[in-house]
């Protein structure tokens, strides 16, 4: 298990890929964001955005896939996470996308009552043509290293 | 239709309900959170929450269907969002849960090279014991009133 003292300010994570799909672009914002753009291939040509994009919530809940994987993948001790700092869709996500993802440990402090660590990521989203589509700095919980291990 | 011009720094805007069920946190869960407090009823009793709880990115999405149902029910001018200034999930999203929502608009301004304006707005996400569980910080891009409009 990787407990928040083993995680290093500057690492970086390799979070993978994800395949990007019309119909899951439009399942998702069906049901959180049915706005056109999101639902109606048709509608979504007229707009803005000249053709379907996923719902930067949808992109969101695709990268927080790509981080969960990494978290089982690192066994890291994961327990919740506070918020998020900033987010920005920089770029829309579209039907055959593959995005890709890479976080860099920013910022990292023990909490002063309880047994857990702050750590804040630097996260980014690219897509096939290397466009950045978004950036996140995040906030995750980690366990610290209980103390009989530490003894050990 | 609403158009940025008609949205007022200081307008608040009642998102309505959301009813939360463990299905629906499962659901959401397995696809875009996979980690055992989300998705898994027993182990999530022995997480540091006491039983299952929403990703937080569930918060946000259903948060985004109430503001989604409100921009259709206001027929405000949205062509999609930006980004987020900040995001806390200030306590846990449970089973059984009824949450609503308000948004008080914080900021509006014109975009300096675009027909569009960007609107700050910051809203609150409380439970059925008025607890507040969701703070957020968003930023929308609305339309502006068409010229022929103006002039007419």
């Amino acid at each position: 298990m990787k407990y928040f003292e083993d995680i290093a300010v500057g690492e970086v994570w390799n979070l993978g890929r994800y395949e990007v799909t019309a119909e899951e672009i439009m399942a998702f914002a069906g049901k959180y964001d049915p706005q056109p753009f999101h639902t109606d291939p048709e509608a979504a040509k007229q707009s803005f955005f000249g053709g379907l994009i996923a719902s930067g919530w949808h992109t969101n809940a695709m990268l927080m896939r790509l981080l969960a994987d990494t978290i089982r993948r690192q066994e890291l001790a994961s327990v919740g996470a506070p918020g998020i700092d900033r987010c920005r869709w920089l770029a829309p996500v579209r039907p055959g996308d593959t995005l890709h993802a890479r976080t860099t440990v920013a910022a990292a402090r023990r909490s002063r009552s309880r047994p857990y660590g702050l750590v804040t990521c630097h996260t980014e989203v690219r897509n096939q043509d290397d466009a950045t589509v978004c950036l996140m700095e995040g906030i995750g919980l980690y366990a610290c290293r209980p103390e009989a291990e530490d003894a050990a």
